[in-house]
C-alpha cells in the first residue's frame, strides 16, 4: 500500500532500532534544535524518549492542552516524563482549539479543523519562537496505510498526501516509528524506559474526545463525554482490551426521569479487541459489567438516558466513530 | 395515577369479560355501526374481535395502510382475520402520512403528526363516509398511565388528556381494554379465538417504523429500518423477549467498504426483557447472536457501517427511541 519498509515487531531489535533512529535524529538535526509534540499516548511518548536520547536539552517537548483531553492527562504526562528526566512544557491552547470546531459537523473536517490549529496556530508559533526546524512526529505504519487508502484522515500524515510541512507550515518532519505498527512501537516504548501505564497503554486518537463527539464539539459535550470516558476506562481497564471508548451521540432519544419525559442523551461504548488496528471485533463484555456501566452512565454523566455497546465489526465499522 | 380500575391478568374471567365488553358495545351502538382500526397488533386486534362478536357486519374494520408498517404487513393481517370470518378493508393512505412527517423531528411531533392525520385526515374521512358515530380503540391501562404522566403521547388517549373526541373529530371512541395491561389482553384475545401468532405478538408501537427512526421520518428511512425490522426479528422471534426492534440513527458515523471511508448509517438494536412495560431490562443475548446480528445488518441493510445493542435499562431509557 505504501513504499515504506515494514517491521514486524518479531523481527524488530530494540536496541539497534534504537540506536539507528537516535543517529538520524543527530545526525539531521545537527547542532539545531527540534521540537516535539507530546500526546501523551504511546506513539508520541516513544519519539519523546528517542528525541531526548538523541538531542538532551534540545529537544523541547510541548504537551498542548488543547481542552479536549481526558480528565486530569496534561498533569498526569507530565508527572510521568518528570520523573525520567525529561521537562515538558504545558501551552494552554484550549480557545484555539474550540473556536475551530465551532460550526462542523463532518468527521473529515473536524479532524482537518485539529490538523490545522495544531499545526498552523499552535505548533507554527512554538516552532518560530524556538528556532527549530524540525518537528518530532509518532506516526506509524498504520496512519499511513488508512490516510493513503481515503479511509480516514489521520493528523499527522503529509508527504504521503503530497503536503510540504516546509512548504505548509515551516518546517520538516522526522519520523522515527513510520515503519512499525503499534505492536512494535510498544515494544520500543518498553525498551526506551517508559512505565507500563505508557508502553501498554490503549490507542487514544489524534483528535481526543473531539474524535468522540458525534456532530459539532463544544466545550459542553466535550465536558460530557470526558465524564463518561473516566466511566469506560475505570470499569474496562482490567479488561486489556485494544482499546475502549464512550462515544456522545448527536441523536437526542426519548427516556424517563422521576416519572417525567426526558429528551436526553446517548452514550455508545465500544470496546475492541485487536492486533493491529486493522481489522477489529467487539470484546465479548460479560453482561453483568455492561449492565453496570450503562447504570454509571445513566447516573454519573449528566442528561443520559441511553446507553448502546457497539456489536459491529472493523470493517464495515472503523474502531473511531469520527 | 388514574381514576379507572384496573383489572389484573390473574383476577381476569374472559367470560364474562369478553360477554360484558360485548353487551356494552351492542348498547352503546344499538342498530347503528361503528368502525374500527386494526393494526395487526394484540390490543386493536382483540377489539376487532369483540367488537365483531357484538355487532356482526355492522363493524367495519379498516386496516390503514400508512407506509410506515413492517414487510408484508397488510397482506398478513388480511388473511390471518379472514379465516376468522372477519372481512377487513385495506386503505392505503401511504402519502397522507409521508407527508405530514415533512420537515418533523422532535418525537413528540411525530407522534402528534401520526395521530392528527389518523384521526383527521384519513380516519375521519371514513367515519363520515361510513356514517358511524362510534370508533372501537385498543387504548390499555399502561398508555393512559404514562400519557398523563407526560412521558410519552400514545397515539390513542384522548379523554385523559381533555380532548373530546366528538368536537375535537366527531365521533364517539369506545375502549372496551382499557382496564386491562398488556398481559391482561393476551387473555382475552386467546379467548376470543385469534392464533398465538396474534395473542403472543411483541407490542409494536402505534406510530410503527416511524418510531423506529430518529429524525425526519421518510420513504427511504422506513424502507431501510424495514430491512433492518425483518433481520432483527428473523434473529431474535425464538428469545420470546418482551419486545425487540431495530432503530436508524440519524447520526452519521464513519466506516469502511472495500478499503474506502463510508460516512455511513447506524442501526440499534434493542430487546427488552419485561412484565408489563412499565419497568425493563435488556435481554442478556448470547455474544453469537448478536455479532451474526450486527453480521446481517451490515451485509443485508443498504448503507449500514455500524451497529449497536442496548445495554440501559427502563427507566431512564424508553421501550421506543422516540
Amino acid at each position: 500500500m505504501s513504499a515504506i519498509k515494514e517491521i514486524k515487531r518479531d523481527e524488530l531489535d530494540t536496541t539497534e532500532f534504537i540506536n539507528e533512529r537516535a543517529k538520524e535524529i543527530s545526525d539531521l538535526v545537527g547542532d539545531g534544535c527540534a521540537i516535539n509534540a507530546l500526546s501523551g499516548g504511546v506513539d508520541s511518548s516513544a519519539v519523546t524518549m528517542l528525541g531526548h536520547k538523541a538531542l538532551g536539552d534540545r529537544l523541547k517537548t510541548y504537551f498542548i492542552d488543547n481542552g479536549i483531553m481526558r480528565e486530569g492527562e496534561p498533569k498526569k504526562i507530565e508527572s510521568i516524563f518528570k520523573k525520567l528526566g525529561v521537562k515538558i512544557k504545558i501551552l494552554n491552547a484550549q480557545d484555539k482549539f474550540f473556536n475551530a470546531f465551532k460550526g462542523i459537523t463532518d468527521p473529515e473536517e473536524k479532524r482537518e479543523a485539529v490538523t490545522q490549529t495544531f499545526y498552523k496556530d499552535v505548533f507554527g508559533d512554538l516552532v518560530k519562537e524556538s528556532n527549530a526546524k524540525y518537528l518530532l512526529q509518532g506516526t506509524i505504519l498504520t496512519d499511513v496505510d488508512e490516510t493513503v487508502a481515503g479511509i480516514k484522515r489521520q493528523h499527522n500524515v503529509f508527504e504521503q498526501l503530497g503536503i510540504d510541512p516546509q512548504k505548509a507550515f515551516g518546517y520538516k518532519i522526522i519520523e522515527p516509528l513510520i515503519q512499525l505498527r503499534k505492536d512494535g512501537v510498544r515494544k520500543i516504548a518498553e525498551a526506551v524506559g517508559l512505565p507500563e501505564s505508557i508502553y501498554n497503554r490503549p490507542p487514544f486518537p489524534g483528535p481526543a474526545l473531539a474524535a468522540r463527539v458525534v456532530g459539532e464539539v463544544t466545550r459542553e459535550k466535550i465536558s460530557i463525554v470526558r465524564k463518561a470516558t473516566i466511566v469506560v476506562e475505570e470499569e474496562l481497564s482490567s479488561i486489556n482490551a485494544f482499546q475502549c471508548m464512550a462515544i456522545l451521540h448527536n441523536d437526542r432519544v426519548t427516556g424517563m426521569r422521576d416519572g417525567k419525559r426526558d429528551f436526553g442523551l446517548q452514550i455508545e461504548v465500544r470496546c475492541w479487541d485487536s492486533i493491529d488496528a486493522r481489522k477489529a471485533t467487539p470484546t465479548k463484555l460479560p453482561h453483568e459489567l455492561l449492565t453496570k456501566l450503562a447504570d454509571r452512565m445513566c447516573s454519573e454523566v449528566p442528561g443520559v438516558v441511553s446507553v448502546t455497546y457497539n456489536i459491529a465489526s472493523k470493517p464495515p465499522s472503523t474502531m473511531e466513530v469520527v
